[in-house]
C-alpha cells in the first residue's frame, strides 16, 4: 500500500540511540534502556512500523504518568526444568519480554525445551525479535502475547480480544530462516489505521462496526466496532482464527496470571481501564525447542533449506511472482532499511520531536 | 449443512467392536486393535464423520496393499528430558499417535513439559483426540499431524501442503474443558467432498482450479485444483493460514525425518507415491504442559471457568446467538450421539458391509 503522507528518514542508530535516551530519562537502568531500544529498532528495521519508534510516544506517556515501573524486579514465581511462570513486576514488556524468552532460552539448553508464561507485564514490541533471538542461539523460538481488546470472537458485537500474535521461527542452513510473525485477526491494527488517515475503505471481512454488522468504513471500527479474527465469517473459518486468540490468550494470561480477553490494561494513557481485574498486567508466552533435542541440526537445516527451494519452485497463481516464504518481507526491508535509514511519517516525527523538547534529548 | 443423503443409526459400540475386529484380521495385536478403534469411535462420537469408522476403508486398503506395518516397533530415536522422535515403523497412526503422545505426556509429568515429533507414520485420526487424552492427565496437550496435499500456499497454483490440522485443549474446574481442533487450511477437505456429493458449489475463497484462478466448483479443486489456507486471500490473511499450514508441517514432519510438504505419501491406495521420498512416512508432533509447573492448577480452571462464562456472555452479532466456546459443537454431538447412535452414511454402511462380507466378520 503506497503511502501518500509525507516521510523522512533517519539512520537506524539514530532512533535507537534516542529511544535509549527517552528510556533512560526515566529512571530505566542502562542495560534495560538498551534492550528496550533494541527491539523496537528491529521492528523499525523489518519494516512493522506500527510496532517500532511510531510506538515511542505510548511506553513514553505510560512510563510517565507512573503506569510502568521503570525498575522492575523480574522474578521467577515458579518452576520446572522445562517451565515457569515469571512476575515482570509491571515493568516494560520490552525489558520483561527479552528477560523471559532467555529464561526459556536456558531451560531449553539444559532440559531439551522451555516454556515461559508471563503475568505483570506490558507491550513488549514485536514477537518476531523473540524468536530471532532464539535462532542466535540455534533453537527453534515461539513467542505469543495478548494485547488490548480490539476483536470480536465470531458471532460477536463487542471487543473481547487482542490481536494477540503468534511468531515460531526455523533456522535454515545455506537459506535465511523461515521467520513466521503474524497477528490472529484478519489483518494487524495498523493496516486499520493506516486505511483511516487515507480516508480509505477496508475490505469487507475486516471488521464490524459497534451494533456488530459488517462495515468497510475505518471510522465505524474506530468508534466501537471491531475487528474480526483470521477467517473473518463461519463460512471462511473466522471461528479458527478466534480459537487461535484464545490460545494465546490462555497460555500468555490464564496459565500465568494475567488479564485476559477484554480485561487486559490498555497500551495508552488516555484509554479506560478495564472493569475488572482478572490478574496482573498483560501476558506473554515464551517457547524454545533445541533442535539437537529431536534430530542433528545441520539434517534439521539442510531439509529447511529443501523445503524453502521446493515451495519457492510452487507454480505461481495468476498474476503473481508465486509464494513467499514466511519473513521474506520482513528480511527484504531490513536489508533495505539498514542501508537507506528508516523512513519515518512526519506525524511520527513531530511526536518524537515532542518527546525531544520535553526531556531535552536532541533528536533532530 | 442439512444432509440429503439417507443414513443409517449405528450405537457407538457397534462401529468400535466391528473397527476393532477389522484391525485384528490384518494381524494387528489386540491392545493396538482396541487403541485404533478407540480412536475412529470418538471421531464418530464427536460428529466428526470424516474421520471416524467412514475412514476405516482406507485404513483397510493401506493393511490389505501391505503399506502399513500391522506389528509395527515404535521406537524412541533421539530424546532429552523433555524432547523426543519417534519412528513409527510404519504402523497404524492409530496406535502409533497414541504412543508417541504418551511418551509427550511421560516427560511433561516428569519434565514439566515433553515434546514427541514423529516420522515413520500415518494417518492418526482426530487431532482433538490426543488433547482429550492430555485432559485425562490433568495436562494441556498439543497436537499436529501433516497430511496428503491438497493445499496451495498463498499466490500457488498446485497442491503443496495438507490441511494440517492442530489441537490444543485446556481444561475448566465446573465448565467443560476449551478444545480447539482446526484444520489450517479455509474449511477440512469432508465439507468440500459433502458439497461434491451434493453437486452444490462452495464459497468464493476455498479453492483454486488447476490453473489457479478461484472457483466454486468442487469438481474444479477435484480436478487437479487446490484448497487454500485459512484466510483464502491476501487481503483476508491468506498468508497466515499458509504460516500454520508449514509450522505444522516443518513441527510434524522436517524436525522428525518424515515427508513434508508436497512429499507425504497419500492416505489411500489407488493415489499415486510423490516424485520423490525426503523422509520417512508423514509425520505427527505432540506437546504437554503439567499446569502446575506454571500456576495453581485449581486456580487455573477456576479462572477458565471465568474465561468460558465472560465468552458466553459476548453481546450477540446480529442474527446469531452470540460466541460459541471451542468445542461446543463437538461436546453437543458427542451428548447426542452416545444417546441416539451414530448416523452414517448409506455409501459408509456399503463399504462396511464389502469389508465385511470380504473379512467374514459379522457388521449388520
Amino acid at each position: 500500500m503506497a503511502e501518500t503522507v509525507s516521510t523522512r528518514i533517519y539512520p537506524v542508530e539514530q532512533l535507537r540511540a534516542f529511544s535509549e535516551r527517552v528510556f533512560l530519562h526515566f529512571g530505566v537502568p542502562q542495560e534495560d534502556a538498551r534492550q528496550a531500544a533494541e527491539v523496537l529498532a528491529v521492528a523499525d528495521l523489518r519494516g512493522i512500523d506500527s510496532h517500532g519508534v511510531a510506538r515511542l510516544s505510548s511506553y513514553y506517556g505510560l512510563l510517565k504518568g507512573g503506569r510502568i515501573n521503570p525498575k522492575p524486579t523480574v522474578k521467577i514465581v515458579r518452576q520446572t526444568l522445562s517451565t515457569a511462570t515469571v512476575d515482570g513486576d509491571n515493568g516494560l514488556g520490552l525489558v520483561v519480554g527479552p528477560h523471559a524468552n532467555r529464561i526459556a532460552m536456558d531451560k531449553a539448553e539444559h532440559a531439551g525445551s522451555g516454556w515461559v508464561s508471563v503475568c505483570n507485564t506490558n507491550h513488549y514490541g514485536i514477537a518476531g525479535y523473540y524468536v530471532l533471538e532464539a535462532l542466535e542461539r540455534d533453537l527453534i523460538g515461539m513467542a505469543m502475547t495478548n494485547t488490548t481488546k480490539i476483536v470480536t470472537p465470531l458471532w460477536g458485537a463487542e471487543r473481547m480480544l487482542g490481536t494477540n500474535p503468534l511468531a515460531i521461527a526455523f533456522p535454515g542452513l545455506e537459506e535465511p530462516p523461515i521467520v513466521i510473525d503474524m497477528a490472529t485477526s484478519v489483518v494487524a491494527f495498523g493496516k486499520i489505521e493506516i486505511a483511516h488517515r487515507k480516508n480509505a475503505s477496508m475490505p469487507l471481512g475486516w471488521a464490524v462496526d459497534a451494533d456488530g454488522y459488517p462495515t468497510t468504513d475505518p471510522e465505524a471500527l474506530m468508534d466501537g466496532g471491531a475487528q474480526l479474527t483470521l477467517g473473518s465469517d463461519y463460512a471462511h473459518g473466522g471461528h479458527k482464527g478466534y480459537c487461535l486468540a484464545a490460545m494465546v490468550d490462555i497460555l500468555s494470561c490464564v496459565l500465568s496470571g494475567a488479564n485476559w480477553g477484554p480485561f487486559a490494561p490498555p497500551f495508552a494513557l488516555q484509554q479506560a481501564l478495564p472493569p475488572r481485574w482478572v490478574g496482573k498486567g498483560i501476558g506473554h508466552f515464551f517457547g524454545a525447542w533445541r533442535i539437537d533435542g529431536f534430530i542433528d541440526p545441520d539434517a534439521f537445516k539442510r531439509q529447511i533449506d529443501d523445503w524453502i527451494r521446493t515451495f519457492r519452485q510452487t507454480r505461481p497463481a495468476p498474476g503473481t511472482q508465486g509464494p513467499l516464504i514466511p519473513g521474506d518481507p520482513e528480511r527484504e526491508a531490513e536489508t533495505r532499511r539498514r542501508k537507506e535509514g528508516i523512513p519515518l511519517l512526519m506525524p511520527v516525527v513531530e511526536t518524537l520531536r515532542l518527546m525531544a523538547a520535553e526531556t531535552n534529548i536532541p533528536f533532530d
